[in-house]
This record gives structure tokens, sequence and C-alpha cells, in this order.
């Protein structure tokens, strides 16, 4: 595909991605992950002990929470905390986050312990839940290897990897991996989120501007596919370190 | 398909829906909108103006809302009034159901009119979110109706027909319009929100128990696409009354 | 009394009072109660033990909690779960609704059960609690029979029924029933709510427009309780059925 | 009646009313109100204007809030504003103080001015809310005074004056203005609100035990008319001084 | 220093301080105090046992809250309770307030017990922090003596006293305890916590206009420690009464 | 004095402070501020127009919030968006930077601008306090010079620099800018806000342990004043950068 994109990149190409792992000094996990502007913090704690709903059953538990800094987007929006709510894409997103790595947890393995995901918007250029997903699943293998290093793991926890990336249509073409400029007039928006050997874990298309094809849907589907496979590779490279 | 569900419905087949307009005697639409014990009241509140960041732009806003009674589930839920707070599935739903409905409105043909769906579940048996938006077309269809015979219309706000509809993947086999009992224990639910023309407003698709395939997806894509036509039909034939 | 009401009633006369059992599924006892256009939707859960401060006391407990859909009005008021916050008059009503079923209840008989009574207003037309009360007495009737069936009792729970309604002064005329239109420009408003067997268990009056004599309150006592009589011939009919 | 109670009173015997005027500096009127050990701080605050719903309207409007101190009672309670919610219990007394006091006030007279009258128990042991109409209404009509002294009035805002006493049966007997000891373990509790000329402003009775007659009630009327009549003799007396 | 000051005070001299103790019947200690037209109620509340993070400790623990009054100043503020939070201001001064006694509290010796100090401000003007934290010392003392005629300590808790002034430069001049008419205008303002032996428990410094140098910084504790020292006598002469 | 801290300091030495201007791409002014392990991230946002409160005043506003990430710390804390409050010691912090950084600011050349400081702690290691002041000063000094290339200023509204530090006593040594491990077990915690001048902003000083005298107070103040003017050269570095 021809590059008519503002940003120079051709229609299925990734913005440049980095993954810093061990950002934090604390956190048994931490990632800053970079999708072109967009930059998140995820830190994954982990805890002994699962909530009290799940006690006695072996089972651990993954969730996670997603927020954004105050002035991570263009203008400033008021804090959460001082608004007194949290509000309703904040909280659809930390589900998302949450289900998705919880897609390859195996429970069992990992015993009664709780791995909380911290993703902390610093900078918004688009894609912020789809890189706070890819960066999550780094933070959570370092994570369990913490674990399996203290030797805390009744098995392997991780049954596969997870990465995200947002597709579009616009100007009536499909785009990969969109910034806020492409975001924000897009047609057609939907976010993959697929495992490293390429089966889906959760689809998200949300017509913007008009309704959209059962083709277009597929378009974006190869399109998003392909982003997340390249992403796996990252994610690969970065634990490799 | 052979009929295999345990309420003896073919796998393709919508559980009985009845839709029941003019429920309420104040609103300007309002339906009691049921899919099997799934029993949704979806109430369209007409008020001339639009939020203040929209003013004088000429343009309308739909939005809407979802709630549960407390006692719609099996064991009794505390209320999000007396929690203090709304939570993230409520928040999430009720940002599917306006974003759908949306979809379809010609914001300048509304004019600066704000129309509010409600949609309260007075009893739940699985895909009450689907319910809801099927439902609240048909109020907003009555509603756009209200506002027609009083002359405060710019032109036809309604450029189409939505509903919706829950498929997922059971024992291994991909069914239509999942009551609470399979929505439970599905491997992959997704709903499907399309236009009366068959085009897509929305998909959302979630691995529950493993990863999904392409192929599965696409299984699920036209057993949900068939099924918002059949809701299509009963839509127009409950407007048609 | 000769007939000077809009809605054609003779001043000592109920609206139209239709008690609906078992209106959900899954409620351990569920009413749709109607006075008039006024629709309550009462549902009674039974849950197995009691509020902390009561345990290993072997008394039982019995709560209620009112609450209006957003369009059971007029027009549309916001929801109080959106707003963060239950208002004063729902607090209020909810007291009410649970003191007065407390007050033919037998703790000890109950056990160590709690009974929560939901009443939640669908469409509201005056007599929104005296309503929900006498709903609600229905509804926690069936709720102890479904103990009684399950063996959880230690003896019979109801010591009596209860009933309500609300009389006023309109034209300086009192009335029985209040609708919306005549409560809402009452010059006084009275609640009563009594026992089956003719005894107060609450008596509300406010002067709305101006105080009111001694001799008027007796005029409304006997009005109130003559109505609550009637309630209670209804009560035993819906609960014989 | 013969003194049978606790601390020596007969039945229809009022506690040692102290009714001291202008009890704060900054306040428009402002009354410590007693009634026996318990003790009501009352300040009416005078603000030009009225609340939105009421601009341009030429009527003014009271209001009035009722809290306690966390140590008023025997045991310590947490504060409202630290659990970040209001009770119920403060929601209905603050409203019925309010409606009290609107019962005497022309509003055209009033202008478009607005008194807030806060009651802030400092020490609770009974008959709270009594207390607060009583003393509140003295407060209102300092406030009044103060506006009138400013020229700010176009009449007579004041139609009347307003006192509120408890009544109940304890040990079978009915009595006048009940302690903590007593209001804990009555039978029936009253609370009646009444104008100094003797017409009832507002009459709440509840069993608290069980059901009563309409002959009880009468003779709680009674004992509660003529209370609210020494009060206001005690009223005028304070405003004299 | 000569009498320059508004109310004829020379700048090192206190207001008027009186300190009435056991104001209420129920708290186990109590105190009004008063700095000049500044009034504060401090209850001591009892209670056995320490919070949930303290048990099994063997140690005590003090803490403090503070409010005020709607109508304690001169235009009537909105009530935390109802706004729903506690603001900035009153988080600070309830933390200080807890600090401040806390230092003279040798937690071994007062065992397992909570004591807190309420400290509600009925009348403000000026130096209600340091009101509070005054009274609070002669409360909390008083609660102390509670506690050791149950026999309940386990030794000497009190291992000190505390008082508290404000100090500021007006007008050039440093004065000691500002009423709100020099506090609104001061260029300086310090608070000075101290023990009874004139050792420093906390000093709060800020430049309200402009800078300040450490000479003039100087100047402000020497006046502070003076007037915490004749704070400290008069403490003692209350507690001797 | 000898280095006897365990990171190998003397006792009057500053940590490695790093300051990174521009760490973001939308904010007027932004700063990366590291004191050693602390880091923070500050964001200055201007906008146009003041708080209602000022308007028409010709008259800025600068003002501050502070908040620590979840995984900042050794443990992870509850978010104070989910917790729906603001915790005592964020109000505390907030009101505190505010403050400080109000002290250098001339309104009347700020014009009717608005300058927020978002100070989000993305690691902490002990005087995040300090280090949110000190970066917060560079952030706003950039927005400044943000409003003057646009034109916006009507003067210089900074009319000098702020800096703060923190000191201590441990293990009976005066010690500067302590890391965690050092201010969990200080004996007196002291943080001082000095202009670049050495003027005194805000001194704040507190007994952790014990009470302490105006001789170590000096000390703490010398030290203090020292590091602040240390700190002011990095500022002024790395705005000439």
């Amino acid at each position: 595909m021809p590059a008519t994109r503002a940003d120079g990149r051709s229609a299925d190409q990734l913005r440049e991605v980095r993954i810093t792992r061990n950002w934090l000094d604390h956190a048994e996990g931490s990632v800053l992950v970079e999708f072109g502007a967009t930059r998140v913090l995820v830190a994954a704690s982990v805890t002994e002990g699962v909530p009290r709903w799940r006690k006695g059953s072996g089972l651990g538990w993954v969730t996670a929470e997603y927020a954004m800094l105050p002035r991570a987007t263009h203008s400033r929006s008021d804090r959460e905390s001082v608004k007194g709510r949290i509000g309703g894409r904040t909280h659809e997103i930390s589900r998302l986050v949450g289900r998705s790595l919880r897609a390859v947890i195996d429970y069992k393995a990992l015993g009664e312990n709780t791995i909380v995901l911290d993703c902390d918007v610093l900078q918004a250029d688009g894609g912020t839940r789809t890189a706070s997903i890819t960066g999550a699943y780094v933070a959570l293998a370092d994570a369990v290897s913490w674990l399996r290093a203290r030797g805390s793991l009744a098995g392997e926890p991780l049954i596969g990897s997870v990465a995200a990336i947002s597709v579009g249509v616009i100007d009536g073409e499909v785009r990969l991996d969109l910034p806020y400029e492409e975001d924000s007039r897009a047609e057609v928006d939907l976010n993959v989120v697929a495992t490293g050997t390429g089966e889906l874990i959760e689809v998200q298309g949300t017509a913007e501007g008009k309704p959209f094809s059962r083709d277009v849907l597929n378009q974006l589907l190869d399109l998003g596919l392909a982003g997340c496979a390249d992403l796996t590779r990252l994610q690969q490279e970065a634990l490799a370190r």
C-alpha cells in the first residue's frame, strides 16, 4: 500500500513501538510502552492471596486498572479522583485490559496469588488501550517470572501471549495503529486483541460515522491480526533482552 | 440445525420476542421488550434543547442509560444509587446502547432536541443489552413521531433502524440469543448490532473460555446478522401496529 | 358524597386497584401493584442470615428500599445512581415502608432470615408510597410462604396485615386516594398506614397550604381508615387467588 | 396526673425549656434551645436572592438543615461528612423542619430573600427534632426582624408562629416531651407541629412496638397540642426579652 | 510593645481565653474552649480497642476530627456532609490536631484503647486550629482520668501537655493570637504547637503576602513560644478546678 | 560532616537531582524531576480565563494538584479515583505546592490566565512534595515563557524562583534530603520552601518521635536553606539548557 498518512507510514505499518522493561524499582513487573507518542506506564503488582469470593479455591486472579494523567491529552482533563467518580470510558478500558490478560492465564498454575496491572497513560496519542494491553502482557510475564523465582507457582500460569492493535477506516482506507489525528475522524474503529498464535481474544468494532459491511470488517481483521503478529514479535524481543 | 438446547430451540432460533409499545403514559416513546424471560422497560424522553457543549450547533443529541432493578437477577444485587456509584458493566452497556442508536440518527434533521433512552431491566435472563438496543429503537421511533407530530423536526432524523442480538459458542456449537444458562458458560460471546439493511454498527466478541478462530467468528457473525434481520422484521411489525 | 373529581370518583372512592402476584420469576415474592395509573413493582428477596448487628440474636430482619425509574414521572428525573446519592424523599419513603412492614412481623418466628422489599415505581400518578406499602405486604406474605414451604420458620412471622392510603383536602373537600393532579394542589395531605384490624401503624399529616384543625384531621382519619379496610379486602382476595 | 417519671415530671409536663437568643455573633438570627439535656444550636442565615428555580418569581424561600455532632449521643457516631453521605434520618428531619417553618411564611412578603435554618444538635437527649423546630422559629423571627430593619421586606412574612413537641405511650401511659430514656422504649411515638393558634402543621405518629387505636391517637394529640401551647408562650417570652 | 491593635491588645497579648470543662454530659472529656470570639466544642470519646491495623500490638491510638458548623463564619458555608466530601483545609487541620496530641501520648501506657477528639467550631474568629489543639489537650486529659478511674490504664499515657497559638506579621509588626481581621491580611502566618516545657511539636509558617527572612521567623517563634507558655498555665488552671 | 548514610552521602548532601524539561508533547510546560529514585512528572497547563470567583479582576491564578500512581510505593495503594475520595495527605500536599508557587507570582502581570501544575509521582522514595515543588517551578517558568511568546502577558509574572527540600533528624543527626528509609524513622521532619534569594516561603516542621528544641530547629533550617540554594542552581542550569 502507498504511504498516504500524515506521519509518512503506509496503511499497514505500526508506529515506532518501544517496550522498556523494569522502568520502576518496586513493582514485580513494569513496562514503559510507547506506540509513537502514546506512552503508557504499566506496573504489575503481585500480592499473596486472592479476593474474598475466590478464597480457598486454589485459583489465582488477574485484574487491571487503566487511567490517564490529567495532561496526557491535548487539553487538560479533570482528575477522576477529584470528581469523585470513575468515568464510563475508564471503566470500560479497565475491564477490557483485565479480560484480555485473563484469557492467557491458567488460574490453577498461578495458585492463590493476585496480579494487578496498573496502566497509567502518561501521554495519549491514540491507541492507549491497545498499548496498555500489549505492554501489560510483558509486565505480567515479568511478574510471573518473579513468582517463579520465589517458587510460588504450581505450574506455568501463562498459556499464551497477548497483543492488541487498533485499525480503522479513514478517508475510505483501512489503516493500522491509528494516532489521535486519525482516530478522531475514523469512520470505523476496530480494536483487535489476539494471542501470539493468531487467535482472537476480543474484537470490538464500532461504526463511528456510518455502518460498515462484512467486507470492510474482514479487511480490518486481516490488518489487525497482522499488526498483532508484529507486536508479538516485539514483545518476544523485549522479553529476551 | 437440530434442537439441542435446554429450552427446545434450534441453534439459530430466537427466543419468543414481544415488543409492547406505549407501556407508559408519560414518556414520548415507551416499550416493554421481552426476549424470553428477559424483560426491559425502555422509556424515550424528549426535551427541547441540547447539552451545553452542543448549544447553537443546530444539531440534536441522543443518549441512553441502562440499569437493572436489584431483583432482576437470581440473587439480589445492591442498588448502585445506594452504593453511590455506577458499576463498570452499567457504564459500558449505557455507552453501547447510546452509540448504537446514534448510528442511525441524522442530528441535523433532529434539530436541537435531546432524546434520552432509559433502559431498565425488570427481569434478566441473558441478552439484556441486546434487548435494550432492540427495544430502544422502537421507543426512539415513537419519540421521533411525537416530535414530528408537533412539527419540531427539520427533516427525517431516523436514517435507518437498529437491532441487536447475542450469539455464542456453547458446548462447541454456535447458538443465537443466549439465555443466562447458556451465556454463563459460553466459550465465546459475541454481540452484533446491525442496521435493518444488514450493515454492522457494532461487533463485540469476547473469548470467555479460550481464544477463537476467524472461522468461528465468521459463523457467529452469520448467525448474528440473521438474528438481527429477524428482529428488524419484528420491530417493523410492532411499529405498524 | 357526590362525584366531583376529575376522574369521576366520589370523594371516598379508591382508584381501580390491581394486585398481580408473581410478576417476576426469581424473587421469593413479587407483586405488580397498581392504584390507577400508579404502578409499582415490588420484589421480596429472602436471604438466610441477618445483618451483622443482629447476628446470634435468633431474630429476623425486614427492610425496604423505594426508588423511582427516571421516567416514572411527567418529566424525566436524573437517576440517583448517576447523581451518586440518594435524595431525601427516597430515604424517607424507604424508611416508612420498612417501618410499616416491621410493625406486623414477629422477628422470633422469622428466625435469622432477612427479607428485603424492593419497591420500584414504574409509573407515578400519586400515592406511590401507599401503593408500595400495600403491595409490599402481599409480596412479604408470599416470601413468608416460601420460607414456610422450605421449613425455615420457627412459627408464624406475620402477626397482621398492612395497607396504606393517602387522603387529603382539595378544594376544601376531604378526598381518598389522591392522584398526582389532586396531590399537587392538596391543602392538607395525610398518609394512613393501618393493620387489617383497623389499628394505626403510622399517621403522617402535613399542611401543604395552610394549617388544619383537629376536626379536619378527624375527617381525614375516618376516610383513610375506611380506605385501608377496602385495601385489606383486596389484599386478601389477591392472596386467595 | 401523678408524677410517675424517672425525672420526676408529671405525664403532661415539659422538661425545663431554655431559649437563648443571639448565641452567635455573625448569624442574622441564632438560638441555643434546650429541652432538658437536649441542646440544639440554631443559626438563621439570610442571603439576598433565591434558588435558581425560583428566580424572578418575586417570592422568597426558607429551608433548613439538621445535623448532629458526632458526640451528641451516648456513644460516638461517625460524621456524615466523613462517610460522604447524608443518612436517611438526617434527610427526613431536615425536610420536616423546613416544611414546618414554611407553613408560617408568606413568600411574597419575604420578597426574593432566602433564609436557611441550620439546626446542629450539640447534645441529644430525645426530642431533637421538636427542639429544632421550636428554636428555629425564634431564630427565624430574629432573621425576619433583621430584614425588616434593613428595609428589605415587602410586608410581614411571618403569618404565625410554630412550635413542636413529642408525645408517646410509655408503660401504657401517654406522656409529653420524651427524653431518650423514654423515647427509646416508647410503644407509640408522635410528633406534633402546631401553630401558636393551635392548628396543626404536621402530625407524625408511629407504632414503635404495636399498632395503636384512634382513642390513643386522640389522647396523644390532646397532650401534644397542650405542650405546643406551652412552648408558644415560652417562645413569645424569649422574643419579648 | 505598644497597643496598636483594633481590639486594644498589645502585640504579645492573648485574647481572653476561656476553657470550660464538662460542657457535655456523655463524652468522657469535653471542653468549650474560647479564644476571644472563637468558640470550639471539643469532645473526647473513649472506646475500648484500636483500629484493625493496630490490633494485638498492646498500643493505644489517639486521633482527631475537625469541622466547622456552616454558620460559624461571617457568611454561611455549605456543609461538607451535603457536598459529600471533606475539603482540603478540614483534612489538613484534622491531621494537625491528631499529630499534635499524639506527640504527648505514651501508647503503651494507654493500652489498647482509642481516644477520638472531635473539635467542632461553633464560631470562628481566627485561630480555630490552635484553639482546637489547646482545648483538645484538656479534654484528652479528662478522658485519660476517666480511663484511670476505671482502672483501664497500664501507666501514665500523658507524657506532657500541648498548647498551640498563631502568630503573624501584620502591618510589618509581629503579633500574637490573630483574630480573623488580622489573619486575613497577615503577611506571614505561623502556627506554633509546643509542649508545656517549651519544646516544639509542630511549626507551620507560611508567607501569605511575600517571603520572609530567618530573622522574622525567629521573632515569630519567640512570640509563639511565649504564648504557648501562657496557654499552658491556663490549661493547668482549668484542670485544677 | 562524615558520610554516615546508607547511600554514602554526607549529611548535607542532596541526592542526584535530574530535571528533564519538555518530557511531554502537549503541555505548555513539563518536567520529569528526579531526587534519587523519587520521580515526579510535572505538567503545567495554561488556560485562558480564571475561576469564576476571580473573573473581571484582571488577575491570574495558579494552582496545583498532587497525586501518586498506585504502584509508586513499595506496596500498591488503592487509587483515590476508585475509592471515590481524595485522602488527607493528597489534599495537604496539593495545597502546599499551589501555595508555594503562588508566592512568586505577580497575578497582575499574569493577567486573566490560569496555570495548573499537575504533579504525578511515578515513583516514590521520600521527598515527593519537595521534588514536586522544585520541578513545578521549572514547568511553571516554561509555561510563562509559552504565554510570553504568545504575547499574552501584561508584564513579568515570575517575581522569583522556588525550591524545596526536606531535612530531618535521624539517629540524632540532622540530614538533608531524606529518602524513604530515613524519612520513615526520622525523629523530626522539616520541609523548607525557599526563594532563590534565600527567603522563606513555607516552613513545616513536625516532631515525629519526640518534641524538639529551638536549637535543633535552627540547625535544620540552616541545612534546608543550603539545600534550597543548591536546588536553585540546578533549576537555573536546567532552564538555561
